[in-house]
């Protein structure tokens, strides 16, 4: 079934008015009950029914036998039963009207032949009713705004940073149940884990997120691609507007094994993905904690306009580093201009050079706010600098939030920004962590991905110019 | 001078029976007031004294003029004056009879010729009087048995793990004040920035770790090597025993230009260390993440006797992503033998393949714990298997405490282990972190940090064997 050119059907997935999830109710941790109460804590403002031939009601909800007994009309299904029993729910579902159905339940082609079985019925279900399924083996979908979350299992948090991240994977772990996403600050605006794919796939899922005006950019954990050719047209296009991030792991023999046991899928060749995905302006990346941490990069910051790296460190060594690591990904240490190291050299004389330390002049300073902040604002100003890599100590005695505004107010630059910090107390390096992020200052957990992070949104620079140029 | 073949004078700077500090009283921050507070905190129960021209008692403290004035004798002197003031305090050392010297003092090699110059009349000053020096630029060693520690900053926490793990750095980024040791609850022995090597050098706290009955590993930061045969010559004899873990920046040119400015020194052809530290036995990581969290492993953990991984997870997504680490890293997946596939498909069908998923048994579980306790313990158990990652999920419902104890235990099985967990608040994944580092379990927090980590353990291993059969 074609997406409409209209209104996507995917976005029933996102935006339902009215959700039924059929279920067990017996466990606070996990089911049908659960996902009722994680919809209400995350705001869900539309209709919640649930399904259940045993109870009558749960936690203030009315529960009904079966779908076709839900009195309203229903936009969107959850199934969280044994696969054995989706085929009928899905019929069900077919007759009271619902157009879109996540399926949680597991069993199906991950799990053998007799799963592949059961997950051709369903889908067949399911196309002679018009149904688009997601899943299974899924826990769905989240959606920041619309307080939209399939996941069954409870959530260790009562809410989410609304932002223009989108995630997308082939794994529950990118679910709120698993990750933390309040801790983390992400400024999240849809989250969706494509899980066996029988139906909806990645290709539909990126063209949604590319026409959806909250998303800014895409991250997208791929262990296959249903329809390559259709996937890299889509991606071709979104990534003409939007930075598109993909991890695509089953590299190996081995690994490939074991994505089919995972979700029923062929990973196929990594060398073929990486150079079609190359060549669609998608951006790789090669870990799990990449893929999570870079996109917030490209939702806070500016594009930078080359490759001239600025750094400011508080460690000579890290400074080393942070070049080893920028020459590795394609940056290059700016040279800054005479000016600039006059005026550090007036700050303090061993900051005069690049990169920048100031951590000579940082115990001998009556206020070492100054040298932060004196030295980012000279780097970044430098016309010979295109982005900044700043190291930072974290420590309970400067306040967070002021260094977080600093770092914040110096977008005004055009200039992107990637901060790394180290301490002595894990609490402190939180409290930063989380200080920079609500700033809209994108904190790295190691100097590598920092780098890393600063160098995609260069490359991502030089995709948009290259299409420009093909465009004009 | 070289190193006498009976007590090195090395051990000066680790177990002095008395320490003179000199310099700045003002600040509660920064100086050498701080340095006796952190001695003293530390646990070091040897004399301190405490030099400076303008002050009578600090903090307790009787405060001398000079050095010379100092009432008992002095094993170790640190130094936190200007550069200017070092070469004369050397004299007063020297005049003393102190026969080692830490020179916290910067502005010497690594700012340019006159401070080079300044560093060279040190050297000579101290070469006089036989002094051994550990500096300039530096912020000295760290003895977590002692109590030894000479870095001039306040340590934002009161007490250290003691354990067998060395660390060696050209920063002070590896210092207390700057690392979070006591959270990290990482088991160090001694700790050493060597600054800009004017005298005592990587080789000289090479041979002393390797001698030293408390240090089990050692991990090194090292952007140059001063006499690269004699480095190579005591790591090939050090690595026969111990593991040795060497991070090696200024890896480019331009790097290497920033070494020069950070300490001082020329950080040569990456390539050529490579190689030339690869015979020599040593263990090459790839970025200061890894220097930190994987000699830990070597700490606790048994070596494996092979490269088949068994993979216990709770994401399959991650299981894959574990395959695709451990293929690139010279480890392989174990093929289970028919009786673990049999026992795990007792505890529930879903777990019966490899890597063992207790993702989709866990919310239909009435007790979680029995799913990861039985899959471990199969795993660990299966002759196929000479190592293990595990993944946890980090939540404060389930007692951390129990299952760090639980894979400590699996010691027994002569197998290492490692672990990575993620879960839904940051709090609940470092409490789990503390628990296991605590039970001696290696927690990592990426997949392939902990990946790497296992197969350094078998590389190291195969390391030992060949120099095993060279022996005989």
């Amino acid at each position: 079934m074609p997406l409409s050119s209209g209104k996507s059907s995917i976005d029933l997935f996102f935006n339902p008015k009215s959700v039924v999830v059929v279920g067990s109710m017996g466990s606070p941790f996990f089911g049908a009950r659960v996902v009722a109460f994680n919809m209400r804590k995350f705001g869900f403002k539309g209709q919640i029914y649930l399904v259940n031939p045993k109870y009558k009601s749960v936690d203030g909800f009315d529960v009904y036998p079966n779908v076709r007994s839900v009195p309203g009309e229903v936009d969107l299904a959850v199934i969280i039963t044994s696969a054995e029993a989706v085929s009928g729910v899905i019929d069900d579902c077919g007759e009271k009207g619902v157009e879109a159905a996540v399926v949680v339940a597991d069993g199906f082609a991950e799990r053998g032949a007799k799963g592949a079985a059961l997950q051709k019925r369903m889908v067949e279900t399911a196309r002679r009713w018009g149904i688009r399924v997601l899943g299974p083996n899924t826990i769905g979908v989240l959606d920041a705004w619309s307080g939209v979350v399939t996941n069954p299992y409870y959530i260790d948090y009562d809410s989410l940073r609304r932002g223009p991240v989108a995630l997308v994977a082939q794994t529950g772990i990118i679910g709120p149940q698993a990750m933390s996403f309040c801790d983390m600050r992400l400024p999240l605006s849809k989250v969706c884990d494509l899980g066996n794919k029988c139906d909806v796939d990645e290709s539909d899922i990126l063209e949604y997120l590319g026409d959806d005006p909250g998303t800014k950019v895409i991250a997208m954990h791929l262990e296959d691609v249903k329809d390559g050719r259709r996937f890299m047209r889509v991606a071709r296009k979104v990534t003409a507007e939007k930075p598109v991030i993909v991890l695509k792991p089953g590299k190996t023999e081995e690994s490939a094994r074991a994505v089919q046991s995972h979700t029923g899928a062929m990973a196929g060749n990594y060398a073929v993905y990486e150079s079609a995905m190359k060549q669609a302006g998608i951006l790789l990346v090669d870990t799990f904690q990449e893929l999570l941490s870079i996109p917030k990069i490209f939702a806070y910051q500016p594009l930078p306009r080359g490759n001239r790296l600025g750094i400011v460190t508080i460690t000579g060594g890290g400074g080393v580093m942070a070049i080893d690591a920028a020459s590795r990904m394609g940056l290059r240490l700016a040279k800054l201009s005479r000016e600039s190291i006059e005026k550090l050299a007036s700050i303090h004389p061993s900051m005069a050079s690049h990169p920048v330390d100031v951590g000579p002049a940082f115990p001998v300073s009556d206020d070492p706010r100054k040298l932060y902040k004196g030295s980012w604002s000279i780097v970044l100003n430098d016309e010979n600098v295109d982005a900044a890599f700043i190291t930072l100590y974290a420590t309970r005695w400067f306040p967070h939030k002021e260094i977080a505004e600093e770092l914040s107010r110096l977008r005004e630059t055009g200039k992107p920004v990637a901060v790394w910090a180290y301490g002595p107390r894990i609490e402190d390096i939180v409290s930063l962590y989380q200080a920079l992020e609500e700033a809209e200052v994108p904190f790295f957990f190691t100097i590598e991905e920092a780098i890393k992070a600063l160098a995609l949104t260069h490359h991502y620079a030089q995709i948009k110019e290259k299409l420009r140029k093909y465009v004009t």
